[in-house]
């Protein structure tokens, strides 16, 4: 189920090739965009190369992809800052979650790329405000935060700042909805943004749980894993409630919204976990992958994913969705 | 990918052939059970099987099950309650959610059934001591909360009330994960169980966020199913943070307890939603799918949801997990 790559896509730039860079700059060469590879240690990049070829050998594998080698030559490590972002039409920014680091970056990157470049971040955690107000070009800079791992997930969320273009949101829109992601568009800033705001409420309702010896991390996750999340990846949260019956969603508050409230007012996502709790829940995780076992986990995990769009694709969701 | 289904299983009987009671019927026979059905409704009764014939129709077309035929002969409508639960080692309620109702049901049951037959309850908002603590056979009654339908999600809540026995528990996990479900041990009652609570949790933010204009409800349904949901269901969400870097869950939490703990003081999970906007996400979710297509709707989610099972399994997780 390996997708048809558009030819001549216009070159992007990844800046930072750590985890989350390098599997954009997958995402975007096999979306078939000429990717450009900046890294200020040239050791990140040994290493992001020789990661994303095991990546590549593994989505050929499962048919993700046609060709590994034609996706890797697309992707052109630089050296030279100026060299990198020539003719970028976007810049995606994957530097450490330090804000000092950021501003300088963006400050940089705004001098240097070229005028009509959208400068995007992966930042998982600081307003797009924090790291652009004031540059001569904020408002072509905002935040595009991804999913790990980005080459496979295809949520984006694009959180303008005060001072982003509302054309800058649109032509990113449009670039990650042409590579097959699914963007979606933050109308302002908050802390966490959608997803992780919806992840953090789970995982503060599950450390209460386990903290408070309801049943064990492993229920958590056979809870998620074997049950809602399989609804989920078919249907969101709120069209979950819409078909819940045979009347709407409507119906269906009409008819659990007391039970609802009465269950959200026992929730403690605010839970004030303890130490020992995440020792606990360490050990546990560890018996079942050893520290030493996580890389190879990871690329199960990956290899999973890949396999279960392949076959959501295959069997009829959008490949626009994908 | 059909499963092997193994001969000769034990008699299970289904009160209430509602959604949940006829897809439960659906579970047993499939992995193998003669399942006795009881409705006090004879018209309930003639439109679950013809409901169930569908359903089989489906998993048939889609390969979960080689013979919706074979499947089909192991369920035994009866009228007379005496007959239904003659034999049954398992007894699956799932009348609807009025306290007064479960208790009669259950006082009946507990009359009526085989003396070493186990008594559960498909509630999923009322607390097993409410049911059925004073019952002479109290110590054989619990709660097994699925999540709908439960002929496909592996998924199984069982809550054991004060007075129910470590036995009982531990025959209906047995049987439970037998049959390629997965079951979870709550270990003290609570209100919403484990998957409920997490799912509420969602939902509660959910709806601040698309009542306070941050984003649609349509933009929340995406950020769940193209993201979150697809992780979650290769990896919960411990395990998530745990192959989240190379270090395992401690690390985890050393470099994101802070910003984890910055963004859950920021939830509002305990929103309290207008009706207005219920009134809108309703209709939007309603130009989507109509009131009229819900059902059609439905049946398009659960043979995604076949068909994405089939793949999990297809590709090695474990049958026992589905």
């Amino acid at each position: 189920m390996a997708r048809d790559i558009p030819e001549g896509s216009k070159p992007v730039c990844c800046i930072g090739v750590g985890t989350v860079g390098r599997h954009w700059a997958v995402a975007f060469a096999c979306a078939g965009h000429d990717v450009r590879l900046f890294d200020s240690s040239k050791g990140a990049m040994v290493s992001a190369l020789a990661m994303i070829d095991d990546t590549l050998a593994d989505m050929e594998a499962v048919g993700w992809i046609n060709s590994a080698a034609a996706v890797r030559a697309r992707l052109r490590p630089q050296s030279d800052l100026a060299a990198a972002l020539a003719g970028a039409i976007h810049v995606q920014e994957n530097v450490p979650e330090d804000l000092d680091l950021k501003r300088e970056t963006f400050a940089e990157l705004d001098r240097v790329a070229e005028p009509d470049a959208v400068l995007a971040s992966s930042t998982s955690e600081i307003a797009g405000s924090r790291m652009f107000s004031g540059l001569p070009g904020e408002q072509r800079c905002l935040v595009a935060h991804p999913l790990n791992p980005p080459s496979l997930i295809p949520l984006v969320e694009i959180c303008p700042a005060p001072a982003t273009s509302a054309s800058s949101v649109e032509r990113t829109r449009r670039l990650f909805a042409d590579m097959g992601h699914s963007p979606i568009v933050v109308r302002r800033e908050i802390s966490g943004f959608i997803a992780n705001r919806l992840q953090l409420a789970v995982l503060g309702e599950a450390l209460h749980l386990v903290g408070e010896g309801y049943c064990d991390a492993e229920d958590i996750d056979t809870a998620m894993r074997d049950g809602l999340a399989l609804r989920w990846a078919i249907v969101g949260p709120f069209e979950t409630g819409h078909l819940n019956a045979s009347n709407g969603y409507r119906a269906y508050i009409d008819a659990y919204g007391s039970t609802h409230r009465a269950i959200l007012e026992d929730l403690n996502t605010g839970y004030d976990w303890p130490p020992e709790l995440i020792d606990r829940i360490d050990a546990q995780l560890s018996e079942a992958t050893p520290r030493e076992a996580v890389p190879e986990r990871q690329a199960w995990r990956d290899r999973r994913l890949m396999g279960m769009l392949n076959h959501l694709v295959g069997t009829g969701r959008k490949a626009s969705r994908l």
